[in-house]
């Protein structure tokens, strides 16, 4: 890989998340070489692809390009590339565009999407992890509804107008509730010869309550917030099988569905060719100064390491706070190694955390106060203005909000790319019957 | 293909462009049943495709659902599909959701590509008539220069680098200059590794001066802008082969360049399947009332409608204004054809052309004055907003525009979906050498 050679210790960063973006910009350029490698050439703002996926904003405003981000930063390279192999004992990574020696290493690459090993569910649900992937559901979502208006079957129509959502997280949680909205505002002007009402949409989840990392009395909210929607919760129960129009739960219980949303899991994404690492629920475990046990000069954070401690004897929660946190003292744990300082030990600060449902209505935990409905609704709108990378891009998404709260609508109901499934996946019955 | 029965003649029009949506909102829906089809689910602003191509605005703010158009309008219906025959002697057409009969059926299929049957060129080059093909331009813009980044060859990083715009007409001009804007503003601070001046920028016509529809004083304004933005002009000049790398040209010029777009013709979109009709420069020729000769009951509109007259031998120039123009005609013309009253002919009024070039840089030609400079680029932008199809698309364009002008950057210079050559393409050598 063509980077210039430099006196400086070589700091290469895989992945371009929260976690590695923030390392990346904290790092001290004077002491390191810093390159950062990511598939995309866009830092993606995940929490608003719910917001993609429903037609509520533009993939542009939560995508911010990393030469923008790293402009007139001398000594901080982007590459877009996808990492092949990890020799630590070399110190350096191969990749699609060639090899790349590194002083030190760090893993910032990420979650992707776990399906448990249903397979059939890996080849039909649709997974979010991606703006491409957000971008597949919008259309799909779109061409079923396109699909039930050709048919003439009752029983296939309420299929293709149906959704269930796997998964009653945030994400899971905010998708049905967007998916409500739209069943509400949009979809009765836009398909006024459907009966809208036969539109079911379900959120499922093998906890007994949604959000579960929150306070149970944000969960009992939640939950009240999205039955009144006309969202059908199923706690306590698991999917087990997709056909592509009916969704089989554990429990036995079958719901009709063209459209199945997987929110349900995420694992940490390995980079290809990594040695072998200890791993804890699939994520990489790392120590108190997210080091990765046993390789020398190789560091991860985000929801790719796991680092047990006393709050979190599973690793902290997967979002987006504990990759910032840990991107940001690894920055200064770098230069304390190169000065040969001993390492700060990571604290996570748990900062709140906040769902919306929907119009005024949302859940928001603060460290000392929750908050509930509107004043919520507005708090979580701030708080993801203030957190969206660029200017631009805050007031494209202040202005498509604003807009769509005003005047009920989600004008980005568009097929730019209609969705159509890769061949050669499962064999299914694809079609409802 | 399920439409309600209705007591009232059907009109179908096959697209949805300007023509095509400009009748179907004039036609008098007491008096008759309109079905719309149209490939796309949305209305796209095809003059402002090339900014999405140079990554100035969203993909969403040229589109707009057709469903949109026409909510709250009973008796007129949209049906995403792809015609694939038209029966004219039993009144139906035949589409990928079924059939559908009609009393009075308007083609109004727009204009594609046209190749002139250089093979290569059309496996190669890059057209631009839909949101999708812009935004393959702008993956590969960027996929390119990520290309140039990674190569040690001063020679192909030149020709990853560089681009040929063929065709000197509104597109070509526009483009062109957008692209050169792209070298100044954006390119530099994003690629210091790079030397940009290495880029080269060139646009190829085969006529001896651009904008060839407007005055002579006009083009060889259009000329000096580009110009004194570093534009290669090559007028009289045609391409002849492209191989990945170079472009031949029939006088024997190589121009050295990875990325060809190609605006350098269109023609008539002829729908599958229609009975044979007379053509005239690859359009259906109609009368002065937009009827096609030898087909009752069946009309033809905008770009895919040659209608000769004295002003106009070989027809009306392929852009908005003689499609919109016509669209209202014909919406009284059908009124008049089904209450027995004569048919009105068209006459075209020529409200004036203009093309931009780069800031403050623009020509505009209107019924009595022609602008240039600064005053025209304002008109341009007025009039291009004012025509936007939305409210929500007006003020996100012109929040991009100002954003875009004010701090001379193009944010969207995102890769979203990768732009990858469809298999089973002519044979080519696909990388420079």
């Amino acid at each position: 890989m063509r980077i210039p050679p430099s006196s400086l210790p070589r700091v290469v960063i895989i992945g371009g998340g929260f976690g590695g973006v923030k390392l990346a910009r904290h790092l001290d350029k004077d002491e390191f070489q810093v390159v950062l490698i990511d598939r995309h050439n866009y830092h993606c703002f995940q929490p608003l692809l719910y917001q993609v996926a429903t037609a509520g904003i533009e993939p542009g405003s939560i995508a911010y390009p990393f030469r923008k981000i790293f402009a007139g930063q001398p000594n901080c390279f982007f590459r877009m590339a996808e990492v092949t192999a990890v020799d630590a004992n070399n110190k350096r990574v191969e990749t699609s565009i060639g090899a790349l020696a590194y002083d030190y290493l760090v893993l910032a690459t990420g979650a992707k999407t776990n399906f448990f090993g249903l397979q059939r569910l890996q080849a039909l649900a649709m997974p979010m992890k991606t703006v491409s992937e957000a971008l597949d559901i919008r259309s799909l979502l779109i061409q079923h509804f396109e699909k039930a208006l050709l048919s003439e079957n009752l029983d296939e129509r309420e299929t293709y107008m149906s959704a269930v959502v796997v998964g009653g997280g945030p994400t899971g949680v905010e998708l049905a509730g967007a998916l409500a909205e739209l069943k509400k505002d949009i979809l009765p002007k836009d398909y006024p010869d459907l009966d809208v009402r036969m539109m079911e949409i379900h959120l499922i989840d093998s906890n007994t309550r949604l959000l579960k990392e929150m306070a149970e009395a944000s969960s009992a909210r939640a939950a009240a917030y999205l039955r009144r929607m006309g969202v059908h919760l199923w706690l306590g129960e698991r999917v087990a099988d997709f056909d592509g129009a009916k969704v089989s739960c554990s429990s036995g219980r079958i719901l009709r569905a063209a459209t199945v949303i997987w929110a349900a899991g995420v694992t940490g994404a390995m980079p290809a060719g990594l040695p072998a690492v200890n791993l804890s629920g699939g994520r990489i475990q790392v120590d108190h100064c997210n080091r990765v046990e046993g390789l020398e000069g190789v560091f991860a954070i985000g929801d790719v390491a796991c680092m047990a401690s006393d709050n979190y004897a599973q690793g902290h929660p997967m979002m987006a706070q504990p990759a910032i946190q840990q991107g940001v003292l690894l920055a200064a744990n770098l230069l304390r190694q190169k000065r040969g300082e001993a390492l700060l030990p990571f604290l996570y600060r748990n900062r709140g955390s906040m769902a919306t449902v929907g119009r005024n209505k949302a859940v928001t935990e603060l460290p000392r106060i929750r908050l509930y409905g509107w004043i919520a609704w507005i708090a979580w709108l701030f708080v993801h203005i203030y957190q969206l990378v660029g200017f631009r891009n805050k007031v494209a998404v202040l202005w498509n909000w604003m807009h769509n709260y005003l005047r009920h609508s989600r004008d980005l109901r568009l097929i730019i790319r209609p969705f159509r499934r890769p061949p050669n996946q499962v064999s299914t019955t694809e079609t409802p019957r």
